[in-house]
C-alpha cells in the first residue's frame, strides 16, 4: 500500500530515471491523465492503467489515493518532472481526507531543463520558471511575476505560453518583459521536447513577440549576458569572464 | 567524434535517464570534476575517465574538446543538471576556439527539483533558482535577484547557500527575502539529496534564517501559498482553491 509520484520526463522513455522506471516496474497500477498514459502504455502494457482527461485532476489524485487504501501499490504518472505543476502536490494535499498512506515523490526531467538541452544551455545561471496559464492564478500575478523576472534579469522558461483560449498570451508576456529587458535579448522556443517532432528555435525577444507558439512549446528568454553561439542559446555562468 | 555533456542527476545511479546512460556507455572516455567522477566510477569502470579539481573548469572543457577533436566521444558529466549551473554553456563557449565539433546536452535531475521530491512538492508552481556564491556573481546582483523573487511571491531553490569562506550567506539572504517575505512562510532544506545521509527538514524562514547549512544542502522557500502538512513541504497549484 504505497503511493508514488513519478515524473516521466518531456519524452518518457530514455527520459525515464532509474528510479522513476523502478517505480514503474514496481506498482500494481498506474493512473494518470490520458496523454501521458499513452507514452508509456506499450512498454508498461502489463501493468493496470487509470487515465481522466483535462481538468479531472482532483478526481484522479483521490482515485489514486482510493486504489491505494485498498492495497494496491500506485503510481501517479506526470509528464516533466512529478513537482514542477505536476500532480504531487495535489496527492498530498488530497490524502489530507482520507487514513494515513505512504507517498513517495520522484523527480523527473522538468521541461526548462529538457528544453533547454535542446536550445544549448540557456540557464546556466539564475532563472525563473512562471506559467502564463491563467486557469488556476490570476492574470495580474502572472504579469508581476513576469515584471520581477525581467527586474531582476532572470532568464526565464515560460510554461504554457499558449493555448486556444489565450493565443496572445506570449505576445502579452513579452510585452511585459521589454519593458526591462532589450529586444535584442536572445531567445528559444522548443516544440515537442523529447517526442516526435521536436524542434528547437533561438531568435531574439523582439521576434519571439510576433512568434505564434502552441500549448506543446516551452519559451525561453535569455537574461542580458545570454547570447548565440552559432544557432545555439548560451548563458554563460561567468567563467570565462573571469579570467582564469 | 562527439562531445556530449551529461547531468548525472543528484546521486547519479538511478538518478541517470536513460539517455544519460546510455550516452555514458557509447563514450570512449568520461571527464568532469573529481567529485561526481567518484560517483560513477565503478558503475563504468571499463571507460577512461579524467577528473580536474574544483576552479578547474575551463581547463576541464578544453581538455574533452582537444580530446574529441583527436577522433574520440567524450562525455562531459556534471552533478544534477547539465545546464544549470552546470557545463554544458562553458563547452559551447570554449569550443567556438577549436574546429567545428558536435555537441549534444543531456539533461540531468537538478537539485531543485531532485530536493524538492524529498521535502514534499515546494516547487509546484512558479519559482525562482538562485545561487548564493559570488565567485562568479557580484554579490549586489544576487541581493537585486532574491529582492525580485521575493516581490514577485515566486517560491524559491537557492543553490550554493554556504561555504566555509561565506558561512552567513544563507543568513543574509533570509534578510532580504523577509523584507517581503513572512517570517512565518514555509520551507525546507536538503541534504545529500540522492546521496548516502539525505535528510530533509521543514522550517518556518524565520527558523531558516538562525540555520546553519553546508555546502552539499539546497534550500526552498515556499511563497504565501506554501503550506506545511505534516512534516511535507507543499506549495499547491490551486486546484483545491479553484472548488472543482
Amino acid at each position: 500500500m504505497k503511493l508514488t509520484v513519478v515524473g516521466l520526463g518531456p519524452g518518457a522513455s530514455l527520459d525515464l530515471t532509474g528510479h522513476a522506471r523502478r517505480a514503474l516496474e514496481e506498482c500494481d497500477m498506474i493512473v494518470g491523465y490520458t496523454a501521458y498514459i499513452d507514452l508509456i502504455k506499450d512498454e508498461f502494457s502489463h501493468k493496470e492503467m487509470g487515465s481522466t482527461g483535462m481538468r479531472r485532476e482532483e478526481a484522479r489524485c483521490r482515485w489514486a489515493v482510493e486504489e491505494a487504501l485498498k492495497g494496491k501499490s500506485v503510481a501517479v504518472v506526470c509528464s516533466g518532472d512529478s513537482g514542477v505543476y505536476g500532480m504531487a502536490a495535489l496527492v498530498y494535499e488530497v490524502a489530507q481526507d482520507y487514513d494515513p498512506i505512504e507517498i513517495e515523490v520522484v523527480a523527473g526531467i522538468t521541461a526548462a531543463c529538457g528544453g533547454a538541452a535542446v536550445l544549448g544551455a540557456p540557464l546556466t545561471h539564475d532563472f525563473a520558471v512562471i506559467s502564463l496559464s491563467d486557469l488556476l492564478t490570476p492574470w495580474d500575478l502572472i504579469e508581476t511575476r513576469l515584471d520581477c523576472a525581467a527586474r531582476g534579469d532572470f532568464s526565464v522558461a515560460l510554461y504554457n505560453p499558449s493555448s486556444k483560449s489565450r493565443p496572445d498570451y506570449l505576445k502579452r508576456a513579452c510585452d511585459i518583459l521589454l519593458r526591462t529587458k532589450s529586444g535584442d535579448t536572445v531567445c528559444g522556443i522548443v516544440r515537442n521536447i523529447g517526442r516526435e517532432g521536436q524542434e528547437g528555435t533561438v531568435m531574439t525577444l523582439s521576434e519571439l513577440r510576433d512568434t505564434q507558439v502552441d500549448m506543446f512549446t516551452t519559451v525561453f528568454i535569455g537574461n542580458r549576458s545570454t547570447v548565440n553561439l552559432n544557432g545555439k542559446m548560451v548563458t554563460p555562468r561567468g567563467y570565462l569572464q573571469r579570467g582564469t
